[in-house]
């Protein structure tokens, strides 16, 4: 089995949970972590192994740095995927691309300039519910494609320092649901209409920003796409999708570390929580995501999440958020 | 216990379900059935009981005649009701009230000149399971509303003759889930947004109408509310609603008659249908509307479902379809 | 469609079950109601139709009464029975038999010197889900049978006067269990084991009964049966069956009246109780019932539950309390 | 925190279980591994670390080993965890004790001459599922407990080989099921009743064994414990306990990697296989045994899986094949 070195760039909350995966996948090994802080860098490196740096140009240069992985704060994501790019190193990005449209279109440019195999890390294409309905569909087990639906519920609002910096809750989250649901249709939207209300903290509101959404998304086929979000859920993180076609309808479904159902005098419950957030939820999807990476680098193809599909979130997010404020459908075009 | 004598007026697949009803409940008898065709008038008349007439003045003025029931063709309902409002008796009448906003405006000013015991039987409201939903709604047991969801799926569409001359899929059947979001809710759009597409017959979309739907609704309080509808669905007569609050979500299940579940090799599943169609999936709310109606009558009070809310949902199902055909957003205003 | 009038013999809850059943079946009319006492007869004759009569001779041969039903006390069953059938009359008798084997015996004995269509009414082999199970391991459907398992706990013991006229906990409610198990088999055991314990009230066990029990069947094809009754469940009457063998797992289900679904920050739940007590979840199954007893007297031929049937549940039942209280199992021969 | 140092005795299947989970736990490593096949001890080693020994008095005297595992074949438990008590080594052996009662005597004996922190792995219970239901009755959440139910079931059955050493089906597989119903119950039978069919290979009943079994546990208490087991299941690895008392009933469920709910014409259904045996099924068992045994030896108390555990468990299931042979109930003694 070919081993991979890796360069990872960046010593955050990501980087601890890639950290631990890297280790645990027998082709991928961590050869130098880079961070502008050095003893940032040396504490994720002595907890994970490779070499510490804070000079980017050593990082990416390094002898055991066959790939890159970015795992940056999110409004840098850009100018290091277009170091490795010129660099010519394979890159794993976590996902947003960008939040400014410019920018991301400005970075599909250089990686047309520099192909390298690239991945953006929209992880939850990788979780094997989502994963085993998209093949579903995109096989043509429900035939006709009539409606896309996806419930995405976070238990809290983020810190407001979170929200602000975010680009806004539909470039923050909406951005998942929205990659899921055309990646599954096989088609982007002609046409968005989003509606937004502050319902959990007013400083949202005032911030421009919104906690509770709903979304359409009109495909070209006439699929139906329908994506409700909100900051605040009381019974913890709701994940689920729903697709429905000609030939019928597929669910995922919720999940729990327990599943003890009780019968009592007043109710059959369950008590146990849901998967506590996205870490706990998506866990097995983030070690997937790095084996496609893994995987498209060692047989030389191209990994199956692509530049232009974090582009086309990003735009489409970006139509939400307008049609929002503006209270009008968007139409959008594609080349 | 008092009895209340029914003169039903109408003789077609409403009255063969209204019937048997009128028969097992304990305090209403039917007194007089009324067609213009008198042949039509007598079989019903002979199967559930009653005196079979073909003139409208003897019927309401019918000494037996204590209620009306309005089960007539849908474009003649106003017509009926405004005859029986002038004879002053209690009326139920089947929904919708009317295709024509005007028309329905009409029956509302009539109807304040003429006060009756009015009900409009929306029949869903008294389904079990939507009724506990709301009940726990409107006490506060979700706390602040997000969202309502109703998706609402007919196993396949009707003939074109029908589609012709419904009014459209949002005035005939998106009416119901209008009508319960609103109910659930207390509170009636701001604003409608609705897409549709013609997938299952292009002879639907030829004559200007649609078979799949997605509606958002803007509250007032910011509460979304999202609405789906196909006039297709493999796996039968799909109806379901989620209310989503502060405090959690409420959802009503799909029903069957017979819940048999099955290990095999290859899939764990529930060969069962879901209760095949309307009357087989609402059959006791028909009964329980009919209830409401005799115990409204019989206490003095007002019946649960008013003119004016058989006026409202008309009013928002065609915003909605104004909606669909322009692609833009519809404000709502309310006096 | 023809017609069968009824001599109702009886005037107990089980008259108040069957008499509503009996009016709302096209074929079936009440045509005289027996009871030693004249006003009980009265009472429901006025309530469900019917002459009353205290006279069995005249019920019996009154001209309107083409089959008899036996809803009696329990302990009375056998001899109207005998007495219907030296009648020639079709009879259709609720369970059980009799408490006393020697008693059954003389019973099929005397039907087979009189021979009529004869019915004893294990309703529970009419509930949809049973009867879709129990048709589909006879077809085959689980290759061969392994286990059968049935669980049947009741919300709360009866009053201490009902279970010392019961003939104990195993002929008067495992019996039910008893007579499922050996019709899906389609054997009867050559061996049962049985444990019982009291743990609900004392008095029960002072009595020489018990209020919890394990019943085992061995059955002469290798098939493994297992029984669990309660006289106390907190959450209300369960009813479930398994069927398991070669090709996989049947499985009958809880019933409710409502269904929804409440997902809170504490457990997702549902909150409303089971059908209540065997009445309310299986009511279908007595309608059904009554309609095989009609069609088999009308298609002239044998209804689907026989005396013998009656006869070797008794068998099995004494022989299971036999076992409880010698801590033995016991050997049981057919002939 | 602490490290202990393991001395792996054995180098077959359980070895590749526990290894990676040694490797994963942040106060274990692998110091030695011991098999009388040096190659064999060497290949263990170079996979998981540790020195390869096939000399006994080394490895368990090795500087490096303060805690000994064993996972020798199961006829070898005894006489390895006697030398690791006689090295006063804290043990966690893997199980079964033995086959035998008069050596498992022997052993509990040698253990009191020699006391050490001893755990035998019933790993089962240290499922999340299964110890959060036996914490509830244990805590007296259900009352008076009055029925557990073990459901037990195997894919396939195993190679003949395997079956003619495993002292039978009892002692091989229902062990697991004994040990947690006592547990669970918080107390031992005081008779027990069984019985076997052989339906899915005539070899295995030629061999005096059976591979289809129904056992029944009377406690002193009163509670009823009902075990059943096969080794052929068509739809997988079936494992749902249930206990049900005073206040209700609690279910654990089966467990699947993924859960995709799909709705067709002809069924809804899950497609996904039920986790496939028992590694993947109680993969997260076999971590958390080991941790409680870590823990123990690091806070200075007993495991909580005794060796009189393991016994006791033996004493049981060989009392269950007696009953199975002799067709009488067997009651059991306890000093």
């Amino acid at each position: 089995m070919q081993t991979l070195g890796i360069a990872l760039l960046g010593c955050g909350r990501m980087a601890h949970v890639y950290g631990p995966k890297i280790n645990t996948h027998p082709g991928l090994r961590l050869s130098v972590v880079f961070n502008p802080n050095l003893a940032s860098a040396e504490r994720i490196a002595e907890q994970y192994g490779g070499e510490a740096s804070s000079d980017l140009d050593h990082a990416l240069s390094h002898p055991g740095a066959d790939v890159v992985l970015v795992a940056t704060p999110a409004n840098t994501h850009l100018e290091y995927v277009i170091a490795s790019a010129k660099a010519g190193k394979p890159t794993f990005c976590e996902k947003p691309l960008d939040q400014s449209l410019d920018r991301a279109d400005q970075c599909v440019a250089t990686l047309k300039q520099h192909p390298i195999p690239f991945m953006l890390a929209f992880n939850r294409r990788f979780d094997p519910d989502i994963a085993a309905l998209q093949k579903t569909v995109r096989d043509g087990g429900l035939g006709q494609l009539s409606f896309l639906m996806s419930t995405s519920r976070e238990p809290a609002p983020p810190p407001m320092s979170y929200v602000k910096s975010s680009g806004g809750y539909f470039v923050d989250a909406t951005i998942h649901d929205i990659d899921l649901m055309c990646w599954i249709a096989g088609e982007r939207p002609s046409e968005v209409f989003a509606a937004g209300s502050c319902l959990t903290d007013p400083e949202i509101g005032e911030a421009g920003d919104c906690d509770t959404t709903m979304t359409t998304l009109k495909m070209p086929s006439g699929c139906l796409v329908h994506i409700n979000n909100s900051r605040r859920c009381a019974y913890g993180f709701d994940q689920r999708i729903e697709a429905f076609g000609e030939a019928g309808l597929l669910q995922t479904t919720n999940q729990r570390d327990e599943n003890l159902v009780r019968w009592g005098a007043d109710a059959t419950e369950v008590h146990a929580p849901l998967k506590h957030f996205f870490l706990e939820r998506y866990d097995a999807s983030f070690s997937i995501a790095l084996d496609e990476f893994y995987c498209a680098v060692t047989e030389g193809r191209d990994p199956s999440c692509t530049v232009q599909d974090g582009r086309d979130a990003l735009a489409i997010a970006l139509a939400c958020d307008q049609s929002r404020k503006t209270g009008s459908a968007v139409k959008m075009e594609w080349s």
